[in-house]
C-alpha cells in the first residue's frame, strides 16, 4: 500500500450529509476555501443538487473514490461510515467535518474548518489506517449478497421473533452455540459504537483484532471475545423465526434458518486524515465524559477515610 | 414512629465537615440565619472549636441526637453518613447542605441555603425515611463488635491476601458459596455508592430491600441479588488470608476464617428532610449525567437509518 | 384474599404443553392418579383432544380458572406462564410439573410426580404468591389493548428499525429518556428470565418491586433500576421506525411513535404451590450452576498466594 | 527466535506442585516414563526432595531453564505461571500436566499422561507462543523492583485503605484518571483469569494485545480497553492510603502515592507445548460450561413463541 502525501493532492471530493437543513452554507464555505487553495473540487451528485453549486464537476459516491485524491465529508459519523465503505477500495483518504458535536470519526468542528484544513494541507496531519470487515450471506451454498462494514456486522433477531440460535466458528474451529438476541462482530472503530452498548470492550484502532460481542445472551458465561483479524468468522443461523444481518446498521438483509454469514478482513483499509496532534484517548475522554464523572460523583461515593 | 412536624422544631443541631478550609464562614451564616428565625442552635463540639463560635451550647455527635429536634449537616455525603448513623436512634431528622457539588444525600447548595431553609421551616418540605443496616461480627460464638450502616456493609479481602471464600445465608436458607474479592450488602441509599461500581442495580429508597452484590466474583453466574429487608443475612468467612468488614467504608474490623457477619435491618430508620419538590430521579439524572450522554454521543453511534 | 386450603380442593384442572410428543402418557398417569385420590378432573380442551381422554369434562383455558379449585400444568415454564396469566384472576392455585429439566416455575419432575403430589395433597406444601404486571398501550389517548404479564413487559425495536427512543416516567416523576434496543419491566419472577440476559439483578419473589432494565442502552450510565410496585410506570415511544410491546414474550403488539405503555400491578397475584421444602435459592443454585463453577474454574484462576 | 523441534529434546526438567499430598506417585510415573523413552531427567530441587527421587540431577527453578530442553510441570495453572516466569527467558518450552481438573494452561490429565506425552514426543504436538508482561515500580525516579507476569499485573487498594486514584498513560498519551479499587493489565492468557471477574473480555492468545480492566471503577463510563502490545503502559498512583502491585497475584510490592508502575512486553514469550488437536475454544467451552447453560436454562427463559 502506497504511502500518502498530502502534497500530491490536486482534486478533492466533497460530500455533505443528506437532507440536513443549513448544511449548504458551510459546504459553500468549504468549497470556496478549497478553490482558494488552488485545489480542484468535485462534488458528490446529491451534495451538488442540495447546495445548488454548479461550478464544479460532480460524481456519484461510487465514482468519486476513483476520481479524486481525497474526500472531505461534512456530516456525522453515520455519513462518514457510508462514504468510507464506498471509497475505501480506491485507497482515497478521508477527512471528517462535523456540523454538530464532534464524532468518533468526524473530528474537525465546522467552526474551525478552515484553520484545521489549512494546517493539514500544509502537511500537519496524521494518517491513520482503519480496518474494514467484509461479510457475505451464504444460503444453500450460494452467496446471496456481500458487502463491507466499517463499524460492525450485526446478526440479530427480529422484533417479534424471539431469541435466535447461532453457531459460531472461527477459522477451522467451532467456538460455541449462542442463544441470544444476536451477535456483533465489530472492528476497533465499531468497538465504541453498538458493541459498547452490548458490553463489549473498547479496542484501540491499532490492534489487529475484532470483537465478537453477544447481545443479551441467554447464558451468563457467554462473554465478549477479542480475536485476531486473520481468520474467517462463520456464523450459522441454527434456529430463528425472524432474523437479519446488518452492515454498519445501514444496510441489512433477512436471514433464514441455515443461512451462514462469513466475515473476514477486507483486502484494504480506510485511510483517515486527522489534524496534527490527533489523540485517540482525548477523543475517548471527550465522548465518554471521563473527566467529569469522578469530580461530580465524588460527594456521593463516600469510601473509607472520606470524611 | 411519630410523624414529624417542622413547626415543633425549637432546637437545631449544626455539624460541619471536619478540617475543611473555608467552612467556618458558611457555618456562621447558617447559625445566624437560624438564630434570626428564633431557633436555638446547638453546635457539635468540633464544629464549635473549628469556627470559634462561643455563643451557643455544644455537644458531641453522640449526645446531639438526644438534645435537638433537627440536625443540619454542612459537608458532603460522607459527613452525612457518619452523622446520620450516630443520631438515627433518636429519630431526629437531618438536612444536608453541600459546600461542593450536590451529593446524593446533601441536596441543598450552600448558595441557596437560606432560601431553601426558610421555605422548609415554613413547612414546604418532604420527609423521607431511609433504612439502616445493623451488622455484627460473631467470632467463636461471641459477638465481637456491632454497628450501623447507612450505605453498605462490605466484606472484602485484604490488599495482598487474594480472593476470599464466603458462605452466604438468608434467613434459614443457604444461598451460595462465593469466591470473590468480597461482597457488598447495600441499602437502597447505598445502591448508588460502592454497589454501583460493582455492577449492582439502582434501588429506589422506597423499596424495602437490600442488594447483595458480589465484588469481582470468580463465577460469572454470581450476580447481584435483591432481597427483602425482613430476614437476617449471614456471611461466613470460609477461606481467607486477610479480610475485613466495613460499615459505610468509614469503620472497619478485621475478619478471620470462621467469623460470621450478621446483618439485619436496624430497628429505626434515618429521617431525611428535603426541600419541597425533591425528586429522586432528578437527582439520579444529575449525578449520572443521564441527560448529557445521548446528545453528546449521538454523532458517534450510528445505527440503522441514521444517515 | 382468602387463604388457600388444599383440603378443600375437589376439582382439579389439568393442562399439558401443546404439540409435545410423548406427553399423552404422563398426562394419563396424572389423571389416573388424581382420580384414584378421589378428585374430579377437568381437562383443558386441547389437552383432552391431544390425549384422547374422553371420560372427563373439558373447558378452555379461559373458563378453567373459574371451574376448578386447582390447576396442574405439565410442561415447561413457558406453558406455566401462559396458563397462569389466564387463570390468575380466579385466584386458583397452580402446580407445575416439568417433563424435561426442572424450570424456575415448574419444579416437580415427571418421574416424581405421584410422590410429590401425594404429599402435597396431604398438606405438605408451600403456598407462594407471585405478583403480576398489567400493561396497556394507549394511542392518541385511547387504550388499544391491555393484558397481563407474569415475567415481563418488553418494549423493543424491530429487527431492522434501529435503536428506539423512549421516555420513562414513574408515578408523577419523569425518570429519563432512553436510547436503546428497548427496555424490560420485569416482576421478580421475570428477573431470572430475559431481564437477566440484559444484566438485570435477581430479585427475590418476596420483594414488592419491579426491575426496569434497559436493553443495550446507548448511554453507559443507564443502569437497571428496582422500583416499588405501587406506582404506574409509563413508557412513551418518542422515536422509532419499528417497535413492539411484548407480554411475557408470548403476545405482542406493534408500537408507533407517540404510543404510551402503562404498566402497573395487577389487582391479583399468581398463587403457586410447591412441595414442602421448596427453596428459592436451591432453585437458583441449580439453574445457575452456582456450585459447579468455583470448583471447575479453580485451577485456572490463580490468585495471590495460590501456589 | 529459533523454531522448536521436539526431536532435539534430550534433557527434560520435571517440576511438581509444592506441598501436594499424593503428587509423588505420579511424578515417579512421569520420570519412569521419560527415562524409558531414553530422555535425561533433571528434577527441580524441591520436587526431588518431596518425592525422594535420588537418581537424577537436580536444579533450582532459576537454573532449570538453562539446563534442560523442555520442562514438564505437574500441578495446576498457578504452578505453571510461577515456573513459566522463571524459565521463559531461556526459551525452554513447557508442558502442563494437571492432577486435578484441567486448567487453562495445564491441559493434560494425569490419567492420560503417558499416552499424551508419547504422542507429543513422536512429534504430534502444537507449539504456542504466549506473551509475557514486564513490570517495574519506579519511586522518586528510581526503579525499586521489576519482574515478569504471565497472567496479569494488578495495582489495587489495600483492604482498608479505600478507593485509590490512578493516572493511566499509554506510550506518550495520557489516557485517563481512574478512581477504582484498582486496575488489571492482563495478557491474553490472563484475560480468562482475574480480568474476567472484573468484566474484561476474553482475548485470544494469538492477538498481540493487552487488556486494561478497571476494578469496580467509580465512573460507570470507565470500561475495559484492549491496546496493542507495542507501547509502554504507565500507571501512577495519585492518591492512596494503602496500595500494592501484584505480578500474577503471586508476588507483590507495596505502592505509595507518587509511585509509577511501568509495564511493557517482555523481550521473550512463553513457549507452551500442547497435544496435537489442541483447541483454545474447546478449552473455553469446557472451563466456562458453555454447552450446559443453554440446555438447562431453556425451560426458564420463555421467549416469543416458546409455547
Amino acid at each position: 500500500m502506497h504511502p500518502f502525501s498530502i502534497a500530491s493532492v490536486r482534486r478533492v471530493g466533497v460530500v455533505g450529509r443528506y437532507n440536513t437543513p443549513g448544511i449548504a452554507k458551510p459546504l459553500k464555505r468549504l468549497v470556496a476555501f478549497l478553490a482558494a487553495r488552488g485545489l480542484d473540487v468535485m462534488l458528490e451528485t446529491d451534495t451538488a443538487a442540495l447546495t445548488k453549486m454548479r461550478d464544479h464537476p460532480t460524481a456519484g459516491v461510487a465514482e468519486l473514490g476513483g476520481a479524486v485524491d481525497m474526500v472531505i465529508v461534512v456530516g456525522g459519523d453515520g455519513t462518514m461510515l457510508a462514504i468510507a465503505r464506498q471509497v475505501a477500495s480506491y485507497r482515497v483518504p478521508l477527512i471528517g467535518i462535523n456540523q454538530g458535536r464532534l464524532g468518533f470519526l468526524t473530528d474537525i468542528a465546522l467552526t474551525e474548518m478552515e484553520t484545521a484544513l489549512a494546517a493539514m494541507l500544509d502537511g500537519q496531519l496524521v494518517v491513520e489506517e482503519r480496518m474494514l470487515l467484509h461479510a457475505s450471506i451464504v444460503r444453500a451454498g450460494v452467496e446471496l449478497i456481500e458487502g463491507l462494514a466499517f463499524n460492525d456486522v450485526v446478526i440479530n433477531r427480529g422484533g417479534i421473533g424471539g431469541m435466535i440460535e447461532l453457531s459460531v466458528g472461527i477459522g477451522d474451529s467451532y467456538v460455541c452455540d449462542l442463544r441470544a438476541d444476536g451477535v456483533i462482530v465489530a472492528t476497533p472503530t465499531g468497538s465504541t459504537a453498538y458493541a459498547m452498548s452490548a458490553n463489549g470492550p473498547i479496542v484501540h484502532p491499532s490492534v489487529r483484532a475484532w470483537s465478537l460481542v453477544p447481545i443479551s445472551p441467554h447464558a451468563l458465561t457467554n462473554r465478549p471475545i477479542v480475536i485476531g483479524d486473520g481468520e474467517q468468522v462463520t456464523i450459522t443461523v441454527t434456529r430463528s423465526r425472524e432474523a437479519a444481518m446488518h452492515w454498519d446498521g445501514q444496510l441489512h438483509h433477512d436471514l433464514v434458518e441455515g443461512d451462514q454469514v462469513r466475515i473476514d478482513a477486507a483486502p484494504f483499509s480506510v485511510r483517515l486524515l486527522h489534524p496534527q496532534g490527533y489523540d485517540y484517548y482525548a477523543m475517548l475522554r471527550r465522548k465518554l465524559h471521563w473527566s467529569e464523572s469522578p469530580l461530580s460523583l465524588k460527594a456521593g461515593r463516600p469510601r473509607p477515610g472520606d470524611r
